[in-house]
């Protein structure tokens, strides 16, 4: 497919990356910065455009990979076409396309950092089309880049967007948290590591549930308080703290009945 | 060395497999659970003992494995003895354990389920001793069953557990929310298990604040909001969510200067 990419932010990085890798073309690369669309239109051998009205009429796809809240503005910057155009948001309708004839989504479920690989063979790919046909254009674009590929609609896609903030903006934020306390006290980082690691792990073949440790489950609230009080100096992290053990042992009283 | 185990729960399950492989003798175990006991005694080839006071005189070392609030009580339970009393809690401190002249605190950082073997010797376990010829043997002790020990008297010792707790219990927590929320609507908790074990793996290389992504870093209040109403059937996550947005928008604010 000939494609052209609006954005070039983590998710355009690694998507292009991952399009051009399975024998796509990328045309052109835009971008609201225009340092950042010249390193990713190098990296892609792609040209750069400056206005998005120069969009090549010989591409197929038009991804609009830009933050959530500027989609519709782009979209609509765009001339009227036959041309598939698709955003990669989890929480955007399908319906902020709706200007173009052909339209859809294709959600990676997947952290991305421009400063490391991902392995997109295995990203959870979710795809939705403004019709049938597109739908059948879109599985089979989103299976040229990922083996695990399923449809999901707008309302599913959100609440998979919603999980994976949980799971993994929140677990980032947590572990900032961590390293904020440990290296505030002379103490390193790399000490929870193994931990930090060991936990996502468990979860591969362990129900979260019954993978579960720590005092709050344990209803141990003498040491719940005393690791509130030790955060005396750290207030986020003291509220923090206060909220997921409240949260953990009433899910231990619900679970030991 | 020649040991007993006090508790049966996964500290006391992993410890003891641990010291066995590294060729130390467990002579017994105790237990509150019997039959918890038992099993471990049956993987460890040791004894059962049905009382603390029938530990065996001729122990190098007493562990006492069990559930922090418990520690003082067992410990009070042994005879006044020569031999070297250990627990193993993070946030008690070796204070808890005076009654006995040689005492000792052994903490394995890391997070233990019994149905999940763990490779002892990358475990961080940190030590503190009653004396400094304690500190020697605590040390020789613990290099005996992982390549990564550090002194931490009871003080760091404490920071490192609430770090943990942070970066394992709290982001275990936050796999069970998401869990809930994607089997709630009919979506499998495997869509997101490559999300997790790559939010964990990236943070071995990248700073946490660096890897930080998701909309609450990007100042994406349209899309935090909209999933905090999304959230509106699940009140405890919906309450999370938004604490935890908020301190990561003052981050990202923090962070832009």
């Amino acid at each position: 497919m000939k494609i052209v990419l609006l954005g070039s932010g983590n998710v355009a990085t690694h998507l292009g990356k991952a399009l051009k890798n399975s024998n796509h073309h990328i045309l052109q690369v835009w971008s609201r910065n225009h340092e950042n669309a010249l390193a990713l239109a190098d990296e892609l051998s792609a040209s750069v455009i400056k206005c998005i009205d120069q969009v090549d009429k010989h591409a197929d796809i038009i991804f609009i990979c830009v933050k959530d809240e500027a989609i519709a503005e782009i979209a609509g910057q765009l001339p009227k076409t036959n041309q598939l155009i698709i955003h990669t948001s989890g929480t955007q309708t399908i319906e902020i396309l709706r200007l173009h004839q052909f339209s859809g989504v294709i959600y990676p479920l997947q952290t991305f950092s421009k400063s490391r690989e991902v392995l997109f063979k295995e990203v959870p790919v979710f795809f939705e089309g403004s019709d049938e046909p597109v739908n059948q254009q879109l599985k089979t674009l989103a299976q040229s880049i990922s083996n695990h590929v399923n449809f999901a609609d707008s309302d599913k896609r959100k609440i998979l967007h919603v999980a994976a903030v949980f799971a993994a903006n929140f677990s980032n934020f947590l572990y900032t948290t961590a390293q904020q306390i440990l290296e505030d006290n002379g103490l390193s980082f790399d000490f929870i590591k193994p931990l930090i690691a060991e936990t996502a792990t468990k979860i591969q073949f362990l129900n979260p549930l019954d993978a579960q440790t720590g005092p709050a489950i344990r209803q141990d609230i003498e040491i719940v308080n005393s690791h509130i009080q030790a955060l005396i100096k750290y207030p986020g992290a003291q509220e923090l703290y206060a909220l997921m053990s409240q949260q953990i042992v009433k899910m231990a009283k619900e679970k030991n009945g």
